[in-house]
């Protein structure tokens, strides 16, 4: 296969894994920073790097409309174009596209859609999708596909996931095969098992390097959505990494691990850090709090990002008071730092036979700390 | 003498010193970027040390405002609140404070004004910038003065002029003499060059460990300014290092130096950093236009920041389009970096009897540039 994952080792649906591409090594469980529109915004890439993190998520959808897929190729791929030379996974468009209510056209064929920068008219289809991801030189490339809207019917979600399903025909048909470069498949079927077996069976009739769950993480709420995963990820191929779109807070990403998942990206450690917000191992800080006005103890003990080495919570709450964008670089480097920190904790316990323990302990950890609602 | 200041070399009026202090030394000439709110904005302070900059300004204003410094005497100075531990020298809060225009009231005893911020009361003084500057553990503290405003009469220069050296008096009076500190006065005196030399006199006849020039780049334009400087700074001790406050445009650095200046600090890296203008050595550039768009090339070539090295201007435009803050922080880095390849740059011809040489080319290179108006 263009794409080789490795499990090394597994405790109950738990797996610890190596997915192996030309840009290197992803160890998993692997959390992806979100690197919209061609950086991980406000961070460098080598603080990026720096983190721990292993491959970043870039966004067709950003990246069509700005700088342009051809433009990125012209300068050398995406990679080289944002001085990123680890692995990318790029997603189809289709998730963005599809929120552009009353601005885009869903047929079969593909999709009509107005740029939300300057209303000029764009098509997506499996194919043109394709065809962006291979100019972006993304290592990991995502089948387009409808994300079913939440709450769906029976039929609605039937028939969203049966054209996601011929999509994922045409883009598996579509797709260039190169070493070291490989194409996930999107299970869909929002929260009906056998639409999520049947949208399986489908995938793996065609064949992937890898597996996404999509469809989730739209407003069914936690319960719900591990209530699917449950039972979704085990109908997926049991020797393929399994990557569960857009989740999530730290413990949707620790629950989901214990449900078999190896692959995750989520914008909340980003966003978070430009609205003042930090993840810790007790649970959330709103930084702007006046309660850290003269506080000069570390964000999170024992953290080995910048932030916390150097910086006392008077600061932070000092910068974020003046709207200093340095409040702004820390946090983000701060709360990716966290998610690194929480997939290698979870990669380590793996190892170490230590995953009851290390749960134990995270959710006793985000339960007795001083937990603020984000 | 609190600070030491050894002159190395000379070339006409030109120096190059060492300018030693608790926290290192600072070679001259020498660019101070700017801290205003005890950050420079958009760069992590190991990033700018790695420009090459020895030392920062803070300003006294915007500190006592937010967070206030007892709050930052408490957390140890201001050094360890921002993670600098080289020099830092802070203006009095006088200039800031004389341009609430309408919010201020100024008497022989000090100025009362109203924070822009939130609207509270404040009192300045002679004594109360000694203070406040004490506790935030600066290195060089400056005189509270009047920047007198330009065009001014003859007598209202002469009135504000002899006001700020009475201020100069009470300021030295106040200030706590440690080792490793110093208090630079402020020379006034507008673009008249009896009131030039008369408030030399005064200042020296109170003794300071430097000195500064005040009251230019406040629209007189370059010829004026270069006018006063011909004579300015010839009035100072010549043993002792001189600063002309909020200078410049690289060429207006340039034509200091060739004048007998030490120091400058301004915005204008920092500033231009975040409305998308970069100071290369042929000219500035703005990377807004279009004309980058597709442009493989580096920034400036030749130059060693992060962004030269590792990035071309289509990537710098593209996140610009973007509204990024990469964009401006790697913008920031160039340009602070730009200024002190420019400070090195002298102080190298200086040391190698080449500043004659190192001028022309550097003329020369900054009028053959493709100059774009910044």
């Amino acid at each position: 296969m263009a794409l080789k994952f490795e499990i090394l080792k597994r405790i109950g649906k738990t797996r610890l894994g190596i997915l192996h591409t030309k840009h290197g090594d992803v160890h998993t469980p692997a959390f992806m920073p979100v690197g919209t529109c061609g950086t991980v915004k406000a961070m460098m890439p080598e603080s990026v790097a720096a983190t721990g993190a292993e491959i970043l998520l870039g966004n067709t959808y950003h990246l069509m409309l700005r700088p342009g897929a051809d433009l990125v190729e012209k300068m050398g791929g995406l990679h080289k174009f944002m001085n990123w030379e680890k692995p990318i996974l790029t997603d189809s468009g289709g998730f963005q596209v599809m929120s552009l209510t009353g601005l885009r056209k869903l047929k079969e064929e593909g999709v009509t859609f107005r740029s939300h920068v300057d209303g000029k008219k764009f098509f997506l289809s499996p194919e043109e999708s394709m065809k962006i991801q291979h100019k972006l030189d993304s290592n990991i490339t995502m089948c387009l596909d409808e994300c079913t809207p939440f709450p769906a019917s029976y039929e609605q979600a039937q028939k969203s996931m049966q054209m996601s399903m011929r999509w994922a025909r045409r883009s598996r048909d579509a797709f260039i095969d190169r070493d070291g470069y490989g194409i996930f498949g999107i299970q869909q079927g929002s929260v009906f098992k056998d639409l999520r077996d049947e949208s399986a069976e489908k995938l793996k009739a065609i064949g992937f390097d890898g597996y996404a769950i999509g469809g989730l993480a739209v407003g069914e709420g936690q319960e719900k959505m591990f209530e699917v995963l449950d039972y979704a990820p085990m109908s997926l191929p049991d020797d393929k990494p399994r990557y569960l779109m857009g989740v999530g807070r730290p413990d949707d990403i620790v629950g989901a691990v214990l449900r078999g998942v190896d692959m995750f990206d989520c914008v909340m450690p980003t966003r978070s850090g430009r609205t003042a917000q930090a993840f810790t191992r007790f649970g959330a800080i709103n930084i702007k709090n006046a309660r850290h006005r003269e506080d000069p103890r570390p964000l999170e003990e024992g953290c080995d990002c910048p932030l916390c080495k150097n910086y006392t919570r008077a600061y932070i709450h000092h910068l974020q008071k003046c709207n200093e964008i340095l409040a702004v670089m820390l946090l983000t480097w701060h709360n990716i730092r966290y998610y690194q920190r929480l997939m290698q904790g979870l990669r380590e316990a793996i190892a170490n036979d230590s995953l009851e323990a290390f749960c134990q302990q995270f959710y006793a950890d985000q339960a007795k700390g001083d937990i603020e609602e984000i």
